[in-house]
């Protein structure tokens, strides 16, 4: 059945510049008549007994509604025992994989013009399991945990992306040389998966080999789909070859069919406030979550106006050197809107 | 007092191009009157079980005895129980930090020309414990351990690495915001000596956002230090930035003044025995050496005909695009060696 029209998505302005590239994406997706209603959250000043950190439980629950959601930066206030807000809504709303899209943008020079790859990163587990302590003075461990469960969550997520979005190859990204069975694990569930996606390409590629090959040649890559650290680390590599995480949108696949795009670049505070952010990771999370919501010509339409705006190349913010404001630079994105 | 001449070095030409391009070193060096005589060694053919592995005792004992060796690529026998050899060594003799220098080559074209850092590992603990078991079906867990004696170790290299070398910033790389009790200790025993080395600049960085800077700007990096699996992830992502693990050199400095050169480049069985490899890397490895041992003026003459034969492109084995055999590119390098 089609959707029912409003849908209502929960959006998460975040700090610092969030709010300014909250306007933009709402700005945008009003001017292309995108059916969505926002049921805004904000971060709290107290923390939320309910979830431990300054995230309120009602903007969890608000997710949990709507399966929808777009967030931008939070900064976790500085202090001890403050958990993380990122690591709190992972673990709050079960977000196993993170999906990152990463291209080459046309216009916009970078030492690289052939990327063209997904990376998908298991959210929950690996070396951000928390579990650490001192053993004797002077000697600390830390507890990376693999399941199986998560593995085949992940990698089952990996390959059916790749099948629904005419992708090629899966690689796996492990250091299984070295964490025989942690790594060992992963890489068995990805195979276990491959074996029934014929048609989809499997290689496992080692860490440290895969980020050679990455800076050399990144069009080697199709879909990467790894733990947690490396995904964190790769991630961001990937970033950085087509211009940083202003540029590079997010969404967080969770349990129960919730989808929760997300800018991952930082809440600039030193920008904040002053029409000066780039709205781009933003908007383009934005376009994911629209795809996941099958608004696929709007999706189409906004992600075409955002390309044609940076390719011009007569708006841009101050981080990709140019002058505009947030607000000049949205207007340009809008009167790009072909509808 | 002077070394003693000739200095004994052990030498571990290894496996596959291994023999081939530890010959170009020693008609490098014997061209240019180096006063260096080796002892070779070969990894043998059954396990020693003084060292549960294929590496002979006795070669051990000649690096713990000439406190300076040369090792090219070592193939780890496939099959179960078989200690890999390179974690072996390093284990063995003590092998804390791997440093590796990392420049762009004039004349040799990569994305990047404005490379110049130098990464230091340390080599012993963190994620490459060997600790993991199974907890329950389907949950594995390995151990992560750091200890403030190795952590202290390796930092005090690097700053002294910095000091001793002109170079004016240290960045520690880490992920203590999510491994906070590891990557704490580590980077606490950073600023410890950060502290006596006032003229330095010290830095923290996270890892996710140093490959993203690495990939867009290397040039804001000098000196890196960091923990073993980081340091195996970024000093191969440095390495693509300027050609590969074919043209980068390395050197693991151990307990008791060990200092053992590396090329740390595959052993490329394919074309092993062809006359076809590149013998860049442990060439620039023996460079290493070298200066390690103060032959300073020896040292500085043999790089400058290796940067010399490749900045012309007149003689360049098959991986640089090139098709001229080992032997005629070591020869070029022999030419250029300007007494
Ligand atoms: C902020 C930090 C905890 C987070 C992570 O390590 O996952 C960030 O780097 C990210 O990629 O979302
Ligand atoms: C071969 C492998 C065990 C090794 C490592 O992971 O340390 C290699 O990648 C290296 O960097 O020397």
């Amino acid at each position: 059945s089609p959707p029912s029209f409003p849908i209502t998505a929960t959006l998460f302005p975040g700090d610092g510049i969030g709010p300014e590239i909250a306007e933009s994406v709402k700005k945008v997706l009003t001017t292309a008549d995108v059916p969505i209603e926002w049921e805004e959250h904000f971060v709290g000043h107290t923390v939320d007994p309910r979830t431990q950190s300054f995230l309120t439980w009602e903007s969890l629950e608000s997710v949990r509604r709507n399966k929808v959601g777009l967030k931008g930066p939070m900064a976790t206030p500085i202090g001890k025992g403050h958990r993380s807000l990122n690591l709190t809504l992972r673990k709050e709303l079960g977000l196993y994989a993170n999906v990152r899209p990463c291209y080459s943008l046309p216009g916009y020079k970078t030492r690289y013009d052939d990327v063209n790859l997904v990376t998908i990163r298991e959210n929950t587990e690996g070396e951000y399991s928390g579990l650490e302590h001192q053993v004797v003075r002077g000697v600390v461990e830390s507890l990376k945990i693999i399941t199986r469960q998560a593995s085949l969550r992940v990698a089952e997520y990996a390959f059916l992306y790749a099948k629904t979005h005419g992708r090629k190859r899966v690689s796996a990204i492990h250091k299984a040389n070295i964490m025989r069975k942690t790594d060992g694990l992963f890489l068995e569930c990805c195979r276990e998966v491959a074996k029934k996606y014929t048609e989809i390409v499997y290689e496992e590629v080692i860490i440290d080999n895969c980020c050679m090959m990455l800076v050399k040649n990144p069009a080697l890559f199709d879909v990467l789909v790894m733990p947690n650290l490396y995904g964190d680390i790769i991630s961001d590599l990937c970033a950085g070859l087509v211009g940083g995480l202003g540029l590079t949108p997010s969404c967080n696949i969770g349990e129960h069919g919730i989808a929760l795009a997300e800018a991952v670049h930082g809440s600039a505070p030193d920008i904040a406030g002053m029409n000066m952010a780039n709205p781009t990771a933003l908007l383009l999370s934005a376009v994911m979550m629209l795809k996941h919501l099958k608004l696929t010509d709007k999706a189409d339409m906004i992600h075409a106006a955002i390309i044609k705006t940076i390719a011009d190349g007569k708006y841009r913010t101050a981080d990709l050197g140019g002058s505009s404001s947030t607000t000049d630079f949205t207007k340009a994105i809008c009167g790009n809107l072909n509808f």
